[in-house]
């Protein structure tokens, strides 16, 4: 054991991971102003133009996320614990996925209405990933831990309130949707909305864990 | 390697992490007690109350997974293998959510009305969390070994009982209720209560790894 | 650190997991071939005789993962990284998994029609099941690893050939489909279906790690 810890000291730490981290989150900002761009036009087959350029981020997410996999492959000595590489990328991916699907929701099951609720998450889910963009781009060198750490507590933030319009929102559609089919299609678009911020609250825990172990 | 598993033999072993295991199965314990007598409740409102409490145990848990996983980062020499017990606590709380999150679903839905299956469910989730308390107070010794084991058999056995009641469930939901509306809120209540016992059966798993580990 | 890896020249590898591999993938095609059966069947009982030999072989793959488990908790040197065996003992029984749960759907929800996207992405699974045979077979001398990349990349491929069906399903049936309760029934199937698939892109995604790793 622990040899490692001893020649992470001893041994340049591999730097090819931060560009690539910053790369995610840069790709993740640019996605979620999409997704509120999106749910801002009325007509459904503008939307789906905008589906598509969101579609596109998400497959060069999938990229990146393929090459920082292939370097935690070949890189003996890593900035942090690989299994926080892992977790970090895997976090990162899964808040794209989310505001993907969201959008194929959208795309596919062409809800009557676009809902309220939904414009209110895709807010929270924008600030989420600008938190989480700002956290990544203080990784690199550490002198800001707090930097870090605040930007994590904002994502928690963020979580609870997406939390807040996720029930109001579930509770108002059982209430008033009395066509099953549009409240089918509207409470699986929130939750999968509201899925995003869970994510985005993934990395702020991962953010945290490597935080605590470089302390 | 395993420098470290020699090491474990040399050196005490942490003792701090089973009191806070024995807390997470204390208070899921409570919080299936609460599920049980929150659904004999007749009245809607009266039920909400009950469910506030059920959400203050889950905010509880919450706050013993963060101290194990903090202990866990400052630990150098842990009783078992870290990641049992990173996956102990993150299933221990997995249970938690779910029972939660099936009460939440309650409070949303406000089915017209509790279906029995809810309360077979609920009556085998508390039976799984009593046998996980009883597991989780033998792990700190091991001189008992039998009797995790056999709270794990009857964790398996108890989850196949879930199956069984949720098939049951689903199969007459379908049959039987004309109002899509009140299928969906059941059918979800129902798979929720019923993912707490698939949970339950993934801290079996875990301690039966731990058990085999440390024969 | 990596003591290990040097152990691993001057040690003979552990071969006992290969043939347990073997039989998972086995057992896996077997699965899949009585899905595709399943639901060319027009009778709903005698379906049910064939979905029932289904949840037989979901439990012989869970015999499989389990020896597995036993396999590696007992085993010093693995013939690769022990989280690798892990997640490609997992992914593989999810992929059964899936396919036995999209059957007791089908049992349980007793749908109206067996909607033609069902057997086309049963179709989808069964190849993906096959490449996952043929990839597996080669893994235990790695003297042809372009035959598991090749088997890899025909996987990835079969999974977006699944996305499309999916979602050209869901679309249709939010089109075209007016009672709600027959629509529910036949989004959460081809979900189900469609899930395997991607747990087929799981064990793809683990064998190239084994790949790069070992290269």
């Amino acid at each position: 054991m622990d040899i490692s810890k001893i020649m992470q000291f001893l041994i340049p730490k591999d730097k090819k991971f931060f560009p690539l981290f910053e790369q995610a989150a840069d790709n993740l900002v640019k996605t979620a102003v999409l997704l509120n761009k999106m749910l801002l036009i009325q007509d459904a087959e503008q939307r789906d133009v905008v589906i598509s350029e969101i579609k596109e981020h998400e497959k060069i997410g999938d990229d990146i996320t393929h090459n920082i996999f292939e370097e935690l492959n070949k890189t003996f000595i890593t900035p942090f614990d690989r299994e926080d590489i892992h977790e970090l990328t895997s976090s990162l991916d899964d808040v794209l996925d989310y505001i993907n699907s969201s959008c194929q929701r959208i795309r596919l099951y062409k809800p009557k209405e676009i809902s309220p609720e939904f414009v209110d998450m895709a807010e929270l889910i924008t600030q989420a990933c600008r938190e989480i963009k700002t956290a990544i781009s203080e990784l690199s060198n550490l002198k800001n831990p707090k930097k870090i750490n605040n930007a994590c507590i904002r994502i928690n933030d963020i979580e609870n309130q997406a939390d807040e319009v996720y029930y109001l929102a579930i509770s108002s559609y059982f209430q008033e949707e009395k066509n099953a089919i549009e409240l089918i299609k509207k409470k699986e678009i929130i939750q999968t909305l509201e899925k995003a911020t869970d994510m985005a609250e993934d990395v702020a825990d991962v953010l945290k864990t490597i935080l605590v172990k470089s302390a």
